[in-house]
């Protein structure tokens, strides 16, 4: 089942996002983070993140967090998918295309139909699964140095 | 001078803005495109877009339009810099970098340090510069197919 | 069991071959192709292309082709892993692994330790492997216009 | 006047071979290196490198060096241009242009119409003529670990 994350995901939604913070190469993540971020998907609001999850017999095994925000080319705005995950155990099952999929529906239901990721270029499991659900860009990100 | 972009810079504007938008193959954007874009930037709304633009001797040279948006890593939120133009006759003087910079100090003074943008990987004259006054991430874009 | 290719793989090694061309969208090469590819391999010409097989219960699962030529910038020269293939029932075993590991002893016997290959950005699978034996180098490759 | 590297060129070719060993990350090559490299240029070896340099006013301002060498692809084989440098006061004048053409002209001449190089991907500079001149493939290099 793919569904909004609710406040009785706690426990298990931390595991998966650890998982993902981990993947990115920040595996000591303070509880503080987790706190803050699992409190803003609980709040409704509408211009914060929002978090849906897959489930299966009662147990967690994929997340998505995305968000809406102004671009200046699109009135209506556009959607960015920040995070994806799912368990290492239930890889090659669609949980990741459906979650993607979970995302556009609810982008279409906000009227703002483009949505957007980022990813590693060498992500190779990710990027198998985005060409097929998705198109690479031709952009890549700089940061300001911190 | 660096400075926010006001109303009588409409018409300059949109020049420089055309400017950018047909470095991106959009050379036939709507009015109705540039008259949005520069209303949205002419509000006052901390959460939408804002402009700087740097003028010389009265004439407008470049622009820059940047907004913040969240981000669920950080609680501050993020800094994205749009949109980034100078006038093909007025490269090569520091106008780029001053604009860059001038975003930088906007997202200090906002408590929202962390700022990116995102470019064509084939954006030579533009990396040569970014590759100065940021780092290139390992992070690309992937677009929902529309 | 690695080893050298020998006349009698002629068959099994052109549907190596096959699945190799037809991964880089050259399904249709004509039997004049394979005829003189695998005519080369069998000529025992140390300034041309050798080939490098993986055997298991007499049947072919794996091949690399591979090539020494000049460098200026090294007098022994390098060496240019050119075809790297293992069939897909068989991917997953350390094939891949095993065949690039042979063509590193057979440079380094011949005095020639640099080896280097080519490979699509995309090539998700075969970087997984790469990234584990070898470095990806910041060189891309331009092609003169045909 | 574009011309192959003659024995009198030595002084000044080394030069500019420094140039572009610097751009490379290679400042500090040895004398031996140049004279390796050099010797090898003026042997009339149809299977080693051959250079061409520019040469106005009596005065080296650009080189290229490139070699023949087998492919399993293709019978007649390909040809590599290993190094292109022009000295940096003569840049944008259509230099390098001309040393790259110069090596299609001798490619032609030989039936090895295939040339190919790589180059940095943040070679900015230089990958704003090769897209004139050449066309991007996706292909990347990978390096046996040293």
């Amino acid at each position: 089942m793919i569904r909004a994350v609710r406040a009785t995901d706690r426990a298990e939604w931390e595991l998966l996002y650890q998982g993902y913070q981990a993947f990115y190469g920040f595996p000591d993540r303070s509880e503080a983070f987790y706190d803050k971020a699992f409190t803003r998907l609980m709040r409704d609001d509408p211009r914060d993140f929002r978090g849906i999850v897959a489930e299966q017999h009662g147990k967690l095994l994929g997340l998505v967090h995305f968000v809406f925000h102004p671009n200046l080319w699109r009135d209506e705005g556009v959607c960015y998918l920040q995070d994806l995950f799912t368990s290492p155990e239930s890889r090659g099952k669609g949980i990741g295309r459906a979650l993607i999929e979970a995302v556009y529906a609810e982008a279409d239901e906000a009227g703002v139909p483009a949505v957007y990721w980022l990813t590693a270029e060498d992500n190779y499991a990710g990027r198998m699964l985005y060409d097929r659900v998705a198109v690479k860009s031709p952009f890549i990100r700089y940061n300001r140095k911190s």
